[in-house]
């Protein structure tokens, strides 16, 4: 039967409802991640979906102005935007509200994004995001805490194979840079790596020979990280690259040193989807095919302060998270008191009329001689 | 965090962040409500923020239709709404995805809703709401079921001098309907009801004798609700009257049931800002000067199905609520682990940089000889 499918002309493509037991579980998981941030010192904020799209859409925002909602406000006559992304509003409150506070600053959000348009692979266009920012630390260990902290957050509620895939954005431009290469071999270059097309790199490169020499072999030690750090190492780099590459060994270094057990791939040559990042960048990916969970990475905030994070999906953590189990629902007759089982962690379900049955309130549990015991199936 | 106020041109009018510790102590607030309301067998749903203004506008929510900010969906060409109520929402998937499920229905819901504009006295724009919807019940003891539901969810944080208002927004109607009166006789008793000008109501009903002759009377009971209901009860009321006063008096027997210390009023004749209700109408105050914290009653869910509910005000609420203490922080200094200050509920904040302090991180324990002892002044 499909009745029970949304009826598409009800809601908006891309926009759904979340019905239970399904809502209640992404509630739990992200305020159970949420402690975890708490834990590690990161203070919640809670800035508002909509403000002014040049505050919105400033700094790392302007890799989301095409997917930003806009509206007028009718009191200011100015234009808003409907956040597509929490990371450049977190990134205002650092700088204005707390830009007297002692840096680091720690801070961690949760709440709703919503985009103009869904992609083929991703249609939805409301998607909850919690996040962890921190700004105002340049040191490698303040990467490796975003990542460890998101995967620390993962673990809590069940999500423990997890793989974290490092890439570093800014290393093909520090090369390129470095090659003094051409515009057109730039971008015939970025579109051979974009389609991981290793031919079409080496042929590229050959007849430059100096810098660009490494990519071929960069290339083909992405995978597990200490090959792809190992292959860096021994690599000819000029020096924007070599601090690139240390600063990535310093980084992976620490997270080891605080997840010994994670699994990590590190791609030196990836830079697609990571618009914004000036040094590492962090992608999570779960078990099976469960796909990211969480994306994050160093970035520059507002006023150039040195930042990084973390955002985590919690509609993708949800399908990864293992299944828990929901309250046992005791059906009350008319009159009964519930409050002593509420507090042995039953959902009481009170009868307001005579036709409430236990089975038509979808009770696991009746009262019988002012013990609850589980409902006899009627059949 | 600082006593900084926001700048404001930073953000539009009535939108506002809300910045440690506020934050993480709304968010904690509601979640403890929600429990409380899981715990009362209600299932929690998430409808998107969006949706199309055709449904989002329908039933209760044409209440708010002047409120809703408008959004042309790029993807279907048809407008949608930023709701302005969670209510609606819910009355929808009552009636849709979960219109096979057996009544009642109990559904609960926490989230933002946003406004086009606000008033001198509630200037915000974004507010949270927390509410309760029991869909398909009729009977007295479903209202009293989401008010005392209500107030238990407030006492679980700390708010417990709490007062709740009933009206009875049909009344009037009723009577107005009963005496036959003319469309200008109607206009100048709303007006002087909605004025609390008793000498203008006495005036106006004066020459109608007959049914409208109690209104005085009512007006008069208005408070606490053992009084009103006997004013009630001992008034010449016409048959639909009557059962509006017999519905009301089952309703607060079953809310004095199970709220037996509650502090009650009701106000028979008062119908202003109840634009959809169709029976009880509750609106619960907290203690002091913090003002209304929920609102609802009995409504006309889709399909006509009667319905009764609470939307909680978050805002609200978090003023209301007693001050919670803050985790200690305790200062991790390089490479240090914390995992067991963590489990004892610490929150740790770990040094990144040898300039990081304790007093910098705004810690209030630091470790020594592997103990967390409080920080010393540095005055």
């Amino acid at each position: 039967m499909t009745d029970d499918l949304p009826n598409p002309a009800l809601l908006p493509a891309g926009l759904a409802d979340l019905l239970p037991p399904e809502a209640e579980r992404e509630a739990a998981l992200v305020e159970a991640m949420m402690a975890v941030f708490a834990a590690h010192g990161y203070e919640r904020v809670k800035p508002p979906l909509l403000e002014f799209e040049d505050s919105l859409l400033a700094g790392s925002g302007a890799a989301v102005a095409e997917q930003t909602f806009r509206l007028m406000d009718p009191v200011s006559q100015r234009m808003m935007g409907l956040r597509a992304d929490t990371t450049p509003q977190v990134a205002r409150i650092a700088a204005t509200r707390l830009g007297r506070e002692a840096r680091p600053l720690r801070l961690c959000y949760a709440g709703q994004v919503l985009r103009v348009r869904g992609t083929q692979l991703a249609p939805e266009r409301q998607l909850p995001q919690a996040g962890v920012e921190l700004i105002g630390g340049a040191a490698p260990a303040a990467d490796a805490e975003v990542a460890t902290v998101a995967v620390e957050a993962l673990a809590v509620i069940g999500v423990t194979e997890v793989s974290l895939d490092v890439t570093l954005p800014t290393m093909v431009p520090a090369l390129l840079e470095a090659a003094g290469a051409t515009s057109p071999l730039r971008q015939r270059l970025a579109r051979a790596l974009d389609r991981k097309d290793s031919a079409a790199v080496a042929a590229l490169v050959q007849d430059q020979g100096g810098v660009l020499a490494v990519l071929p072999g960069l290339m083909a030690a992405a995978g597990p990280a200490d090959g792809a750090l190992a292959a860096l190492e021994e690599a000819a780099l000029p020096p924007a690259a070599r601090a690139i590459a240390e600063n990535a060994a310093a980084v992976l270094a620490a997270i080891r040193a605080s997840a010994p057990g994670l699994r990590i791939t590190l791609d030196p040559v990836e830079f697609r989807g990571f618009r914004y990042h000036t040094g590492v960048a962090f992608t999570l990916y779960g078990p099976g095919m469960s796909g990211e969970l969480a994306r994050g990475g160093r970035y520059l905030s507002q006023n150039e302060e040195p930042a990084t994070g973390m955002t985590l999906y919690p509609d993708a953590v949800l399908r990864a998270a293992p299944a828990t189990e929901p309250k046992p629902r005791l059906f009350l007759p008319l009159g009964a008191d519930g409050a002593a089982f509420r507090a042995q962690g039953f959902a009481t379900v009170a009868a307001l009329a005579p036709e409430d049955t236990p089975q038509r309130l979808r009770c696991t549990h009746e009262l019988k001689d002012g013990a609850a015991v589980p409902v006899m199936s009627k059949d």
